[in-house]
Parts: structure tokens; C-alpha cells; sequence
């Protein structure tokens, strides 16, 4: 690689790097802003924004500069899968210290826009700035959503099933094994963990049928784990929930590292996962329906009446409220 | 103000504080995503992304949270001004380190709404996140092009003429006075710089005109000072340019206080004057039809065939290649 020395020339380079025909932009990386070509009135645009910040959000000797492209822009698209949002678009803000070379900057960008063009978002544009602390990196992504088919936090209604895509608390397992001190794995389950932590896939495709296949009425990503999330769709619905520790979707292997599967499945943050309801009376329409392509679903509990209140009922058929336990920016740091 | 002691408490406040009707939007803040509903399919959406970490751009001690947000939506706002884009929304990513009080951080957004909605920009969504070390601020634009009227860089032709809007020098003889401890001004070309630097005004109505006059054959805005931004004109429409040091709209007042009003203004940032350009058989009209009410406009120089070279030509006719001395992130702090 030839040394760069100066934004002018990174940009250059990344614009180079990155270019690629899409009828939807008019006008990519390079000037004072991208430009968007909208095809149809009839479509929605979807827009979210999410910052990673050094020691907070991650270390950088636990991941690699294209893994962490990949997480950075992997936690937007999951907020645009939780709309139903078709993928399209993404901006990056990057601050680095001094000490960071242009080799680590353009990996991280392979890695961003390896993971963005997997779900069909392209790179259009970003600003990059010199850090006097660590690494601070900010993230916008852009989706289509075909004909006004969005689905929000809200619209749930007391008895309608609640459902999760994957696994819960593998991520959490992932960081466990990095805040031992494991960055490499010694075996499949703690591959499985530390690539949840590190590359989480969000669930775009499936994001986009479950708001087109019109049976789910709320739906949104588990970013903060289940025991912050859940409430937030609740409060936005004005209901409550119940859910069945029985059938959460754990990953059991974390005992293997001293881990409390459950604890992680409900605490645990960065799953990345889709949480959503379905009116009992289309629930096995909707189970008949779900493409088995798509990642396994399971179903955790139902909404109620109890208007802000999530129970946890336990396997001894016991009734716990569920404690906000999951991760909140203003109490703790993640990495 | 009460006490907000959560992510959660702190995103609901603003989205109360914030919310408004808006035809454009379907759903703002407090969901996983923002939603847009745009309403022709003959405009062009123009987005853009900018980032401020503290020390490099800005530092604590010399502005106030609410100039500060007036700055970080301003220095956005005036990339769509260069597109000749309409603003209607952005998001804002802010990362603080734990010494920073709430209170701040709602000033902070005050600021940011505030001189958002002076020009039509609408806060649609957000995060929010703790920081190990200084403050980081990435704020992303979107605007609007009726009629897909845009402006690029590229597109000027040999023998165009160049203007830029407003005054040069004006932001970076503030920053002077602050770095050299003047905090509070003293006389009132002290305050209109300081002010020029803390609160740039984004010239949008001028850029919505220059983009939908027709007359105007390219345009950017003046980030990194004109010794930086030209060449960049120069280099996207694969010209040269030369431009008249005596005609440059210079602020003379700098001198009060030891500046060198031709310096700041060649090689001073921050100003976000527009700089475009008007074929000549059109610039007697251009110059007739440019509406009074905007900010006055100076020809500065013409574009050339000499690809590639800025010539700057002094009051005794003598002509200096102009060096790039703006600011570039990669090279130096600015603040």
C-alpha cells in the first residue's frame, strides 16, 4: 500500500475504493454531500444514526480494525432490519488518535463496507478528524421501505404473542471470553461467541419480511438485552408483558466459561436480534409462513394489559418483574 | 430541571422538547429509526456527515454548549447550502465523558435545534453515548433538491468567473482572539468574530438560489479555507483558477488585533462561505438577478485551462502559485 498522507488523499483513495454504480445515487463520496435518487413516492426512507466509542463500546486490542468496521455498521442496519427498512445507504464519522495508522483506517473501512454491501448498503460519504483521545466512531444509515410497510415500537395490544429471531446472550457470553483475557478461541462455541460479539449479522432480510408479510404489529432490535428492550416496546405500546424464561432461545454453551445463560439472555446487550409481536389469532398462520431460510424463531411470552409492568415467569411457574438490567450508556461502560 | 439520570429519561425529554408536526416526517425521535416520507419523486435527497471532537475542533473552556450545537449543525447546513439543497432533517451523535452535566447536554440540543429550525432542519433521531475521554459531536444532514437541481464541484469550465458569498478571514481572526485567552470581546469587530467563529451562519437560502437560478455552474462551501477548498474545485472540474488577492473580501478589522486579513482569508477555515462559479456570458445577468437580501457576493478570479495550478496574483501583478495551507485534520489541530 502507498503511504497517505493527508484526508485529501484517504479520501481519494476510499472513494476510489469504494465507488460502484447504483441507480439510486446521483452522487457519491467526493463532494460537499451524496446524493439520493428516490424512485418512487410510494416509498418510505428510513434513518438512523449510532456512535462507538473507544473503551466504552470496545477495546482496540480486542478486535480487529474489519471487525470492528463490520460491528459498526452491522448496529445500524439492526435498527433499519427493526423497521422493516430495506438497507441502502450509510455515512461514517471516524476520529482517530495520532497513533492510528492508514492502514488500520482502510481496514476498518473494508470491513465496513464488506458488511454494508452483504445487506445492500453502499458507502456515500463520511468525514474523517483527528482524535486527541481514542477512537470515536459514528455511523448513519439510510433504508428504503417499499410501500410504507414500517413497522414501529408501538402498535402492540394486550395478548398478542411475542417473538425473538436467534439466540440470546451470545453476545454477552463473546465479551465474557474477551474480559478473561480469550481473544482467540479455543473451541467452536467460543468462536461462535466472540464472532456474535465482534460481527453480529443483523437481521435485515428477515426485518424486511416480517414488516412486509403484514401479521407482525411492533417489532424492534435487542441492542440493550431483552431486560431494557422489552419495557421500551411496552412503554411505547402502553402495555406490559410477560415472558417465559423456559423458552427464551439461551446459549447453553456459555456455562462452559462460567456464564449464567439465562442472566446474559435477559442482561445481556448486543444480540442484535429482532423482538416482535403477532395477534394471537394469526400466530400460526405466521409460524406456517416464516421462511425457513430465515434465522429461527421462538416464541418468548405474550403482551397484557399490565400497562409498564414485564413479568418473568419462571420455570417453577413463579412471577418475577423483570429488573432493567441491560446496558444504559449513562450507567456503565460495555467494553 | 429535574434530575435525568438515565439514556432512557434523557432521550425521552428531548423527544418531548423537540417533537413537531412535520408533513415530510412519519415518525422522529424515540423509535429505532426515523422515518421520512418524501413527497415527489422528481426531487433529490442530499445528505451529509460531520464530525467535532473536542480539542481538535473545538475546546470546552472557550464556547458554550449552545454554541457549540449551533456550530455542529451549522458546519453540516452549509454542505447542503453548497449542494443547493433545502435542509429538513438531521440526527445528532454525541459521545460525553461523565464530568459533563445533564444540563449541558440539553443546552447542547437547545443550540442545535435551534439554528437547525432557523433554516428549516428538523432533529429526527439521535444517540446518545458515554465517552472515556473528550466530547465527540457527529451530526448528519439531510436535505432537499426541488427539481434535482444540484450543485457539484465539478462542473466549472475554463474562463468561468469566481465568487464567493460574505466576508474571508472573519471565523479564523475569532479563533485568534481565543487562542490568545479573549474569551469575551471588547469591540464589536471582536464580537462579529468571535461570533463568525462560535455561530457560522450556513448559507442556505443563498445556496437554494444559486442552485435553482440556473446560472451557476458549480459550488462548494469554504470549510478549510480557500487555499484547500479551490484546488479541490479546481481538481473535481479538472481546471485551474486564478484569483485576485486585491479583490478577495477580506476582514480588514483582524488587523486590531495582529492578524493578517489576507492570510485568514486564503488559508483561515470555518468561514462556510459559498464559492462557486459563473460562466462569463452570464455574469452581468447573474450579478443583476442575485437577490439584495442575501449575503453580498465578491468575483474573486476566473477558472483556467492550467490544470491543476491555483494561481494567486497580488495587487503588484505578481502571480504565486497558492500553496494549500488550509486546515487538513491529518496535519494540525484547529482548535
Amino acid at each position: 500500500m502507498s503511504r497517505l498522507t493527508s484526508e485529501n488523499k484517504i479520501i481519494q483513495f476510499l472513494k476510489n475504493r469504494y465507488h460502484s454504480k447504483n441507480p439510486l445515487l446521483a452522487r457519491g463520496i467526493g463532494d460537499d454531500a451524496a446524493v439520493i435518487r428516490p424512485m418512487h413516492a410510494d416509498e418510505y426512507w428510513v434513518i438512523t444514526t449510532d456512535m462507538l466509542a473507544e473503551e466504552i463500546d470496545f477495546r482496540r486490542d480486542w478486535i480487529t480494525p474489519r471487525r470492528l468496521g463490520c460491528k459498526s455498521i452491522a448496529v445500524n442496519l439492526s435498527d433499519l432490519a427493526a423497521m422493516g427498512a430495506r438497507p441502502r445507504f450509510f455515512t461514517v464519522s471516524l476520529a482517530v488518535p495520532s497513533g492510528i495508522s492508514e492502514r488500520w483506517i482502510l481496514e476498518f473501512h473494508d470491513g465496513l463496507t464488506e458488511s454494508g454491501c452483504a445487506e445492500g448498503a453502499q458507502l456515500i460519504g463520511g468525514d474523517l478528524s483527528r482524535s486527541e483521545s481514542g477512537i470515536v466512531i459514528s455511523v448513519t444509515a439510510l433504508g428504503e421501505s417499499l410501500n410504507r410497510k414500517v413497522l414501529y415500537r408501538s402498535g402492540g395490544r394486550a395478548g398478542d404473542l411475542l417473538y425473538v429471531t436467534g439466540t440470546l446472550g451470545r453476545s454477552a457470553a463473546g465479551l465474557k471470553l474477551l474480559q478473561n483475557g480469550r481473544k482467540h478461541a479455543r473451541t467452536h462455541p467460543q468462536r461462535e461467541a466472540i464472532q456474535a460479539h465482534q460481527m453480529p449479522i443483523p437481521r435485515c432480510e428477515a426485518g424486511v419480511w416480517l414488516a412486509q408479510c403484514g401479521l407482525v404489529r411492533c417489532m424492534m432490535d435487542l441492542s440493550d438485552g431483552l431486560s431494557a428492550d422489552l419495557p421500551r416496546m411496552c412503554a411505547a405500546s402502553r402495555i406490559g408483558a410477560e415472558i417465559y424464561i423456559a423458552d427464551l432461545p439461551i446459549f447453553r454453551e456459555s456455562r462452559l466459561w462460567g456464564c449464567d445463560p439465562v442472566a446474559l439472555a435477559l442482561d445481556g446487550g448486543e444480540d442484535f436480534e429482532l423482538l416482535f409481536a403477532v395477534p394471537v389469532s394469526k400466530s400460526a398462520l405466521f409460524e406456517k409462513l416464516y421462511p425457513a431460510k430465515y434465522p429461527k424463531i421462538t416464541k418468548i411470552g405474550k403482551m397484557t394489559r399490565d400497562v409498564g409492568k414485564v413479568w418473568a415467569i419462571g420455570p417453577d411457574k413463579r412471577r418475577n418483574l423483570l429488573r432493567e438490567r441491560g446496558f444504559d450508556h449513562f450507567r456503565s461502560s460495555r467494553a
